[in-house]
């Protein structure tokens, strides 16, 4: 599994205001988008991304400048976690995805 | 994978009012429909098309036009995101369909 | 993949008001049912019926009485799309179903 | 695919008052448990039980007495269809496992 | 199928204070924990133990009692019920894991 | 199965919160990061830790620190449970993933 030295995480209402948020983070810092995940409810959608520490915080500085120019602010948290413990890296980028190759390879 | 030069986004309350914008997105613009995302809860529903940046924006427009001209307006958010970096177009397309085929092939 | 002239489209809180509705199309219309959805959340379900545009109608108003009809109308939106662009047909029967059928036929 | 004369369906808050209600029904009506559905939201779960007119209608009228019988009545919803159109039954009994059953039969 | 005497299901807000007291009914009597359903949504979770009357008894009482003592009282039921109908065993126990060992019996 | 002297659970509102708290217990604390729970709706999220009883409470302590020292407490329930009875531990660390893998040897 591929390591990070920091990684950003963005919790914002609305799947437009993500994408939104995603696509100025990737085409204005030097991040990797790491994963979504969309199962908590409430219209909520979160998303990481890994890179340098000084690229990640960039890149979450820039979301919270766009969600504070909005009429309505939909961007409820950003945050960097700076060397993040290795768990956390499984934990972020291991979705349903992993789990199952895993699964699968027990069972061959 | 196909790219497009632009990506239009919108997010709504209610299937119906979904479907009857995708509707006449399709019949008034030369755009493709993507994707509908409905996981996030909350009654919302996301729709993703493709195309120009001029027809792209040409169905947006109709979409906020036919979402202000009804008695409530169900419509939450429409966005045109042009030249959307190539991690958006993976990751507006990348449906559990796409993810599932990978997860196989890794397997086997 | 069979067309249809129109579709109908309705949102209901609950499950209950959702078959009663469905029946009383079906026993006075000469409509099809193509499909549910009940992953919006927040109690909503949508159906879909197929038919011509009258049949499509003389079920959509019906069940739009029905809704007038009871102490609390839990009937959200009941619409008629005629004519749909092959890619609504697409988008309306298209269920998980008919995507793990595509998965399954790629990895083969 | 077995048919029924008619179906009940209730709707209530909360696990506890559904399988309270639902062992009640057994235990004191010809009916048979078709299925549940919990995937609505909001707390709520839709029981279906199967069998003769004037055995569901007890079953029902029994569980309409349950909930009026609580401090707090729980009960959303619960009604009769008679002679169900054949499409209602498919609609009803078919849950996720049937569509699994033919899906991987396709594939075969 | 192993059969009960007695079931107990209790619904709770939060998965902390829900495995806090199946732990506390664990340790204090002579209950099988059967089952847990955590798709109702708003936050909701609902635990399945089974055993004899007196057994279930016990640990019904004492998580009403564990609930009362609580700044705020998280639980919202807590039931037991007695000599079930063979069905409501069949639809506690009948998890998922069983439903998809049948569907993959009936496709080999 | 791995057994652990204790396990710590806590729940919080939005994933960002859960992931920062977990990095901090992570590194803190000698505990390991067992499972979260993503599904109970309402933007909850529930994570779970393994450790000795006196690691496990350290790293809960100081998730109750960092809560309240916040503008907005998010976190919602934080709690040590030491000695878990066996079928406690089956129940925390046993995911989906766990149940698709015994389904799967069954069906073998």
């Amino acid at each position: 599994m591929k390591t990070y030295e920091a990684v950003g995480v963005i919790e914002t209402l609305y799947f437009t205001v993500a994408i939104e948020m995603l696509d100025e983070m990737l085409k204005s810092s030097n991040v990797e988008f790491l994963r979504k995940e969309t199962t908590l409810g409430g219209k909520l959608i979160t998303l990481f991304v890994g890179g340098s520490v000084s690229e990640v915080s960039n890149a979450i500085e820039l979301v919270k400048k766009l969600g504070e120019g909005k009429h309505i602010n939909h961007l409820k948290n950003a945050i960097v976690i700076s060397k993040p413990h290795p768990e956390i890296l499984k934990y972020v980028i291991s979705s349903e995805k992993i789990i199952n190759e895993e699964t699968l390879k027990v069972n061959n």
